[in-house]
């Protein structure tokens, strides 16, 4: 391997401990790398959050590709369930473990270090971004969309972007994602009149109610998929009531829904539906029902064409895996990206990000960075 | 009004916090009256519950009147809800508000009060028992079953019994319990496959399944009553899961019901019929559905005769009202008496009990105290 190590940039972004909205270092190494190699560094952070904005080349140049990714993690969990130190990047047997190591701190190193040894060529006409955030795990309220704004505020853009998030569901390759679905999240809260279980006329029971919206719910079929997705879905992920006497009818019970939307829906047009069912029993049910909605992202696309073209090759030159063109999986940071230029996904095989013992095979951090080089040399050539 | 106070008596009780199966001192409190008015004491605790037994007159005398009652209070919820302290047994405009001042520290007053001042009169050949437990509430395996088992042991005896349970629907007087229904309850554990909620498919959500059996049992008609009996009933109490984060299915649900039944239904016909639609259920969705039920007792009824008359009579006398002979209602320890010897329920106007602001009318614990007192009378004279 020639140029700028992306493992050894990944072992030290691990040994940071940037649990959101912690940022511990990891983007100063970060910056002394890419300063060095002569890109433009301005950090962007904003309401507690550390974002760093990276440009080689001119501002405002055309032909300017962008990438972007997290270097925040999520928490360990309890520290005894791990096998190795969680901020330790210990290599065994060719894995490097702990935390970040998936996702994505060695897509950020990936990208960086690919970006590095790239600029130092020559680049005729054109500039590479890098939009690198603290927040995408949390609230992602002052992450890339604080990037996003500082870009749009100082006259510096991207013509196309890709996110380095861990993509691939097998094998190295074998997935890019060119949208996602929307997600959003709804509280119910049903209040009838507690009372003795024996004098049910007396009371009136939340309870009924509750599994009876919940039950059509979970049943209504939203719809069967669209071109580019996946059929949308409803989860009921919880209904509690917290009532340890049997012979006690409740006066409350709260449920929750998770919605994962294609482009059929809006979160909008999904909340009308939620409150009208809502409606509807209450007023069977003669019980209040009150609805609390959070909506975490809109579905998107960003439609097959030149920038998947180009990803999609690079990957196949590389890993001689065709990569799959899905929209599957959770909401990432690329839903904020669409609003400003195409934006796809690739990255790793992510099975054990989030989980204990996170860990990334060293030789896939390399390959990854022969992805994103390539992508680099045939996007600018 | 002469004689021992049942009004500030319920006081003293209700500021003990005696929530089942804690007792707080309630007992204490009662044991202290009873034993300086000449009342032979004996703390019957078994199980971790507290129970009184005490007696006036000669042990194994005929003409043996027995009290049965409670010093234990279901839980208070969420003291929030509530409008003054639910242990402090405050008066305002005649109404005195606390867990317990209906169900049923009032209606034990009452009887310790009636009994007190009843032996301050000679009682020629006859005695007074009253039977008192810390565990109606709860389990009640070790409450006025204890009782009852040291009596036998021990040679003591009751002729008939008079449970001070709150009987009253609307008004003081209005109805005397002379039976009561069966009851049960089903705790059911719903188990399927935990995931991400992005991939509903690769997860098996307990959720859907458990709405659904439980919205099938809230919505089936038991009976429509018997001839002394009426309509059976099926309330779903709790039903909980857990799961904090929105974007996990869990693995597992559980729910509770409590059935009242009627003479139309045994404790294992019901039993039956539960198992048979969680197996259903099970079926449905692909899901495990694991039932435990316990049944509390089986309904029964003490026909009409002296006793009911006796108790019936003293009422009309001291309100004016001529009861109903009713077995609607909740379990109660009557099921337990029942076995040992004739016995109805009669006391207060129930309508707070379990409630939030339970409540009662000072009044009517005094007029509680007279109705007792004349059927001491009577039943002696
Ligand atoms: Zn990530
Ligand atoms: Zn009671």
């Amino acid at each position: 391997m020639s140029g700028l190590d992306p493992a050894e940039l990944t072992a030290k972004l691990v040994r940071c401990a940037s649990v959101t909205p912690i940022n511990d270092g990891a983007l100063e190494v970060l910056e002394e790398v890419l300063g060095t190699a002569g890109f433009d560094c301005t950090r962007v952070d904003r309401g507690g959050v550390c974002n760093l904005f990276a440009r080689w080349g001119k501002k405002g140049n055309h032909k300017s590709f962008g990438f972007n990714g997290h270097t925040d993690v999520v928490p360990i969990g309890d520290e005894a369930d791990w096998s190795v130190l969680p901020f330790g990047a210990e290599v065994k047997d060719g894995i490097m473990y702990g935390r970040g190591t998936t996702d994505m701190k060695s897509g950020v190193a990936a990208f960086v270090a690919a970006a590095v040894d790239f600029v130092g060529d020559t680049l005729a006409d054109g500039s590479i971004v890098l939009a690198i955030t603290g927040d995408e795990e949390g609230d992602a309220v002052d992450g890339t969309t604080a990037l996003l704004d500082y870009m749009a505020e100082n006259g510096e853009r991207m013509d196309v972007c890709l996110v380095g998030e861990p993509t691939c569901p097998e094998t190295m390759g074998d997935m890019i994602k060119i949208g996602r679905r929307g997600s959003m999240n709804a509280h119910f809260k049903v209040t009838g009149k507690q009372g003795h279980a024996a004098y049910p006329h007396r009371a009136n029971n939340p309870l009924p109610a509750m599994m009876r919206l919940m039950d059509r719910l979970a049943s209504h079929e939203l719809d069967q998929g669209s071109d580019h997705f996946d059929p949308s879905t409803l989860a009921v992920v919880t209904v509690d009531t917290g009532n340890k006497a049997t012979n006690v009818i409740p006066a409350q019970c709260r449920g929750a829904v998770n919605i994962r939307f294609n482009d059929h829906h809006s979160g909008d047009g999904l909340s009308d539906w939620l409150r009208s069912e809502a409606d509807k029993i209450a007023a069977e049910f003669g019980v209040q029902v009150d609805v609390q909605i959070k909506i975490s992202g809109e579905s998107f696309i960003t439609p097959p064409g030149a920038l998947s073209d180009l990803i999609s090759g690079a990957v196949e030159a590389e890993t001689g895996v065709k990569p799959e063109l899905s929209t599957t999986g959770g909401t990432s940071d690329a839903r904020f990206v669409k609003a400003h230029c195409p934006v796809v996904e690739f990255g790793l095989v992510g099975q054990s990000m989030h989980q204990v013992d996170e860990h990334v095979r060293v030789e896939h951090i390399h390959q990854l960075k022969s992805i994103y080089a390539r992508v680099l040399r045939d996007y600018f050539t």
